[in-house]
């Protein structure tokens, strides 16, 4: 099965204390494809500027992403800037310009309209209802949000809730979309608000899959050296989104795999800047960090 | 097996934003010898004052615990008194009272000399080898440690690590000792001081178990209601190496499951103030709770 995935493609420049690079292929689309490329076709929905590398394009083709959706507009693509402090779980956005971004309000092709699965990457609420809204009868439909919407768009955001089968946030996102310090309970409180599942993602301590009768705790790849954290929620939500509809299934079990190969591809996603690392990621390099995840959590009754 | 376990016994004021209570049974021996009772007879060695509740040795003696090690001194017991905020994460220590602890300098009963797994709890790296060096070539010997003592006696604490087999502490501690924001590096940074085993606990998000060749990660138990944090790690600490005593193995899979029934301790101990919840706390309830830990990280290849 097809996974359609809507969200930002940018030109990013990142700095951490050790390195800085420029005009990086960064945006949710362009992290969240590449991530579910590996398990299934992708139909992306995106905009760029005139100015946007060839290069990129190239790179999205070879990992047979359908660009019928990807708008490229008279001016220059989203840019966004960050800076990494030693701790790498900080980040400070330096500065953000929408550009052609501003006025993206997509028309899916036809041939998008039917895909099953349904990743709305970080966008606004209101932008990820009007791509949903295109799509007849989607199987399963992912959502991303941000501080920036639960603080400036949250009736959209509550609306969106309804819509989707799983939301996907982080746990400071969590705490303050909810008022709870708690994440089981914002996690509890969310699935009141509409969909069946929440993923709460929490960095270097892995994340939780919460539903009515399912809570599953999944550990972070242990990682010592983390060079770029851009993206990794992003990969991780393509690599969920794209093994659910390799597999097409929902179930308990598959959700849970879900969970893990997209920690697997956020593991390799921060190894290196932009999306550098997963151009070489192969499939026995993922089965093999699959098995590990499987080693680093597993005990036998005893 | 047996335990030997030695710590601080205090008694506590413990302030939530819910709740307060005085004069509660406190103490890092305290909760580790509680939490080992349930797995392995326990030998304990600390201090009281003339002023120390009778109610409280009852408690001692109903959990089995050997108090031939435990001075009843001239003068108040330890006192410590703590507030909450609403993020029970976030504790304040409101005044601290060492009364008899002060002089606190054990002499071993002969026989807990021959005690073959010995629980270090948080007390002075001093006094740490101090016990430790009154036993007899024990088989396995676990230490927790402090803020405190990382800031005020590290050449105590760096000599106490070379004769431990593992290390237990928080991972703010972790980075505090290691300098190392990461916590893989962190922990890979402490095994190369001596132990053999580093269990990094990182409250509401579990904990990790690093040895030279082995990385597990275990979740937190979700829980919704937390009463009182107060004591939780030493409750793993008990729960963890009481376990190991009963298996008398310290084997990979025994240390993974150490982890899993120091979590159990942990979850309930927090299920009220002081040591109300372990006291009623039953076999099959920690079983029970083992099997939802299995559950909860449990996935099937799929």
């Amino acid at each position: 099965m097809s996974v359609l995935i809507t969200g930002s493609v940018a030109l990013d420049s990142v700095k951490t204390p050790i390195e800085e690079h420029h005009d990086l292929l960064g945006g949710s689309a362009s992290y969240a494809s590449v991530g579910a490329s590996f398990f299934a076709p992708v139909n992306m929905v995106a905009i760029v500027g005139a100015d946007f590398p060839k290069k990129y394009i190239e790179l999205y083709r070879q990992h047979g992403i359908n660009l019928d959706g990807l708008q490229v507009a008279e001016g220059q693509t989203f840019r966004w800037s960050g800076e990494y402090e030693w701790d790498l779980n900080k980040r400070r956005t330096l500065s953000v310009c929408l550009n052609v971004f501003e006025t993206f309000q997509p028309n899916l092709p036809d041939s998008y309209k039917s895909t099953p699965y349904v990743f709305l990457a970080n966008i606004s609420p209101q932008l990820q209802m009007h791509v949903l809204a295109q799509v007849g009868r989607p199987k399963f439909v992912v959502a991303d949000t941000m501080d920036l919407w639960i603080e400036t768009q949250r009736d959209a955001l509550v609306e969106l809730l309804h819509k989707i089968d799983c939301l996907m946030l982080n746990e400071g996102e969590a705490r303050e979309f909810t008022k709870q310090t708690n994440l089981i309970k914002a996690g509890r409180l969310i699935l009141k608000q509409g969909p069946q599942f929440v993923v709460i993602k929490k960095g270097e301590h892995g994340c939780l899959l919460l539903a009515k009768d399912l809570f599953f705790s999944a550990p972070a790849y242990p990682l010592e050296d983390i060079h770029d954290p851009t993206g990794a929620g992003d990969c991780f939500a393509g690599g969920f989104t794209g093994y659910l509809a390799r597999t097409d299934r929902v179930d308990h079990n598959a959700l849970r795999n879900a969970v893990i190969y997209g920690s697997v591809i956020a593991s390799y996603c921060v190894e290196d800047f932009s999306l550098t690392r997963l151009q070489s990621l192969t499939q026995p390099e993922i089965k093999g960090r699959y098995d590990l995840f499987k080693v680093m959590s597993h005990f036998e009754v005893g």
